[in-house]
């Protein structure tokens, strides 16, 4: 097979866009993608989005951004796969180019939560849970995802204060991220006494709800992603060195264990097969944080960490800008923001920008080889990516 | 590359399954497929389905639909691309396979209508067209076919009833197919009698609403698809040999032409280049006629007759069982019916029972090369996949 490269990145600033359409703002990033790759023509474009159906009151949603990105006539279509959406298209696009079907292909993320002010954006996000094991009775994903946190705090003897270094550390990193939706600091404090969600998730334990696209051109085969770096003045190339998705029931009464992302282990060990790479080879990963425990899971299930751990060395600093894996330093979910289905593009592109040393925020320490996990429904899904600088 | 090959399918019926969910509906037509590709287990699964945000209020289908097959775990995920989202799911899933990503690749369609009685069917199909541009100001799915299907009248000089041919003989054939949601004969007087929906399209002219599933199974290699063959007693493989995929703008106003579907004569000169045939050699074709002037625009734009010319043809009886190609022996969408997301997975496993001389209808004079066209919107989206018997 050959080799699939990342020769060009866009994103928008993430915010609540009620002055702009979907269509716009997924064009913003798909056009700086392109001219960031030296204004390679992509040959077919996967959409990654979840809630356009209900929120945007739009299908053909492939076609329509196409054409509004200046592509129409490509194919192209959009993937769903809840708030895994990004990666699950970013899965399906590697493979188009990996297969030859396209030799460049364009990924790309939106979502647009604003577009329609009579829908509820709560319900339009439950229809990740089961409609009629969870949704039916009344639970919300919020509500969902609160059950794992009780649980898991009870489990490892963990507080609310404990838990709140997530949000710290994000809020922190985010503050330097032009890209961000809530670029500022913020104190324990402060996280402990928000208003309360869904116990014992408060409002700084969240990510926030907003807008936003990005998009990502990949090219088949070495010779092409040389000729691209060449002409836009890059040494490096970033490859797309390994890839793993994995799906799990949706309702989390079928779950073989609460308090393990079984998507994540397996998806993760799909990619680390493939990259030939270990957990501890990783220099940097961007992890799917929607709530503060989701993001501890992904430390442990990624293998970075032993079930229990995350929590306490988190608070002791690991994890952190200069240890290995540096985590989030795009200010994750939780403070960067999550504009669900685009989610998994953004990480795709911040973790392209830090093995280049071009990130506009917190720039990693030189890393060679990263990772990035993206999650749909409470681990239903999970798509994970391994990539690499090459010289 | 290697070459992939189809090795199993199931469909269910098509009709209102008031007392069927649209989970158990998926995996009776995927077990079906399992089965008939002699129990090989899928390593990943694509669903194609249009509706199921706004009429099942379900999103995570993927995984869903993945678990309630028996298959939880393997990557998953929905391809949307309207009514063409099962010929794009399978052209998603050929990729997984071709790419050696998965060496067995399920490809699922599903829709169900009837899931949730409190929402407009006609407004989720609606979802299809631009809601800025065309659904804002009340334009309805069959309205925009109408207006297509008054400009071919005027252009070409037909009446209601030179058009009314195509489903008189889309319920003939329909009647010996037992999956079909209107197996019964109808007259030219019934068809030109019937409800007016949107000038000139009368209820006759247009396909049913209806709930249904298939499935296929794709394997890569040649060896694999030989054992499988041999263990269901088969003598005879199915290749996939070409496809092709294309798009076009949502809305009909920023068309070059409204009736031209750029969209299929593009997708179908990829996929005929692809498989190294014309369409002069294609002995069997499954063609997506949501109306009878798509099926009609179908047979243009497909290369198998001139511009304004297919109407006429069909009246005098060519594309009928016996011709080459033969057109639509399940009777079509029209008659066989139009599981909007489905339907381009049920028009790839009706002509691979034809290559195998298996189909339970109406059955194809011993066809070597096929095709199928499956549309999404009025023409903004096309899949064409060309199918072989090889010995």
């Amino acid at each position: 097979m050959d080799r699939v490269f990342i020769v060009g990145v866009g994103m928008t600033k993430i915010g609540r866009f009620y002055d702009k359409s979907g269509r716009q703002l997924f064009s913003d990033a798909m056009i700086k993608a392109v001219e960031d790759a030296g204004g390679v023509k992509p040959q077919a474009l996967v959409v990654g989005n979840m809630t356009s159906s209900v929120l945007m009151e739009q299908d053909s949603l492939g076609a329509l951004l196409a054409d509004y990105s200046g592509l129409r006539g490509i194919p192209a279509f959009k993937v769903e796969a809840a708030c895994g959406s990004g990666g699950a298209a970013f899965y399906a696009g590697y493979s188009l180019a990996r297969s030859g079907m396209a030799d460049v292909v364009a990924v790309g993320g939106l979502e647009k939560l604003t577009e329609n002010l009579t829908s509820s954006v709560t319900k339009a996000l439950a229809l990740a849970a089961d409609q009629e094991y969870e949704v039916f009775y009344g639970a919300s994903f919020t509500g969902l995802n609160a059950l794992v946190a009780r649980a898991y705090m009870n489990k490892y003897g963990y507080t609310r204060e404990d838990m709140a270094y997530w949000p710290l550390r994000m809020h922190e990193y985010a503050s330097k991220n032009p890209y961000a939706q809530l670029p500022r600091k913020t104190t324990i404090e402060r996280i402990l006494n928000s208003p309360i969600i869904a116990d014992p998730l408060h409002l700084f334990d969240c990510s926030p709800i907003g807008d936003g696209a990005a998009a990502v051109i990949l090219v088949r085969g070495e010779e092409k992603a040389r000729e691209i770096a060449k002409a836009t003045g890059r040494d490096i190339l970033v490859e797309v060195k390994g890839i793993g998705m994995a799906t799990d029931s949706v309702d989390l009464g079928s779950r073989r264990d609460l308090l393990t992302l079984d998507s994540t282990v397996k998806a993760s060990r799909t990619a680390y097969k493939m990259a030939g790479v270990e957990p501890r080879n990783i220099d940097y990963v961007e992890v799917h944080d929607a709530f503060h425990i989701t993001g501890y899971l992904a430390l442990e299930d990624l293998g970075f960490t032993e079930k229990g751990k995350a929590v306490k060395e988190w608070k002791e600093g690991r994890f952190a800008k200069g240890d290995k894996p540096e985590v989030n330093l795009s200010g994750g979910l939780k403070a960067r923001g999550h504009p669900v289905g685009a989610t998994g593009v953004y990480q795709i592109a911040e973790a392209t920008l830090q093995l280049r040393g071009e990130f506009p925020g917190e720039k990693a320490s030189d890393p060679v080889i990263a990772a990035t996990q993206n999650i749909g429904g409470v681990g239903t899904f999970t798509t994970v990516t391994i990539l690499t600088r090459v010289k």
